[in-house]
């Protein structure tokens, strides 16, 4: 007797079957992956230099750095202590899944426990584009003020973790913490949140925390 | 005698062609229209209300902004006492011709002396799309690092006049202003560059007396 069989299967765009294929390929390696967003200037790198330092001597750290020119921050990373692969979008204004895809290839991934990937300095493109990393991390900067969540929400909606960076800054600035937060949790209730400053290094142990504990998950 | 007439014209695309449209309108109404470009939180809204707080008791100005979501700098704007005309871009990371030329059948534009396009905030999009304005300004702003020049270049080669902001912070951060102008000076060597806060108005008279005498000359 024949039997149906019901095969359901969720259609995928090109990009998002290589975020998948990138993921399958980092879990299997065992590296906790981490998608680095925020606008230029926001302090990524210098979030991934403190990050470096600290946990250099105990983890095997990758980092992959997405510019659109110069290779700067691969540069930078590379003197913190970590292998570091520049890609360079050739002007586009985000990383996709294939360009992980390619960076990767470049890397042995079985000898790493964190690889760290700086996407493009942008506070808008990225957020369309998945490329296979575990957590999507934003970082705000506090000089670039408080109204960040209302105007660019489709970046708040879609991340994991927030950095709320500069926060030495604070006392010179016309920042309102709580009309920030309330944005931020309009968007994203449940949103995993860490005010730090890359250059004083105050609330990096709640941050290195959180990653420390994610890397040995995962 | 047959003669040969030979018509030589240069093929815009579809955006730099609604570009020229746009700025033959603005000619014929005489109204200078500065595209003013920068990182999110660099410091658009803040210019155009210190420069409105100077400039609106002499001269009629309307600002046209351009955001994927919300209407905070606009209103802002109208606030400050221009008229103001939203433009939300519904995730697109920059104004285009089209848009722009939305924006102007809004406004009775020989009724204006300055018209301030505020662009999406963002350092990549915007440089590759003209809009028809008569200049092209870029703000930097200091918290976002002095490598800016050297990782953006394609904004810095692309614009008529850059504004380093937030100069009040300057002593606070590490920010070499001669690496920084370096960077700008390879790229732009003629580039007209005003230091300034639009926290507490350092360097503005140096701005407004530029753009006095561009509102003069439209």
């Amino acid at each position: 007797m024949p039997k149906k069989v019901s095969v359901v299967e969720k259609i995928y765009n090109a990009n998002d079957q290589l975020a998948l294929e990138n993921r399958a390929k980092l879990d299997e390696a065992g590296v906790l992956t981490i998608n680095l967003m925020a606008s230029p200037g926001a302090g990524k790198t210098s979030l991934i230099e403190r990050t470096l330092e600290a946990l250099r001597d105990r983890f095997k750290i990758a980092v992959i750095d997405g510019d659109i020119a110069s290779s700067i921050d691969a540069d930078r990373a590379a003197a913190a202590g970590a292998t570091a692969v520049q890609i360079n979008t050739g002007g586009s204004c985000h990383l996709d899944a294939n360009m992980l895809r390619n960076a990767l290839s470049q890397l042995d991934l079985k000898e790493f426990d964190l690889l760290i990937v700086e996407n493009v300095g942008n506070l808008i493109c990225p957020a369309g584009f998945q490329i296979g990393a575990h957590k999507n991390i934003l970082i705000a900067s506090t000089p670039e003020g408080d109204d960040k969540p209302y105007k660019y929400p489709t970046m708040y909606q879609n991340v994991d973790v927030l950095l709320i960076n500069k926060i030495d800054l604070l006392s010179l600035l016309s920042f309102d913490m709580d009309y920030f937060q309330k944005g931020v949790k309009i968007l994203s209730p449940n949103l995993v949140t860490f005010p730090v400053s890359c250059q004083t290094g105050e609330g990096f142990d709640a941050w290195l925390n959180w990653l420390i504990t994610a890397i040995k998950e995962a």
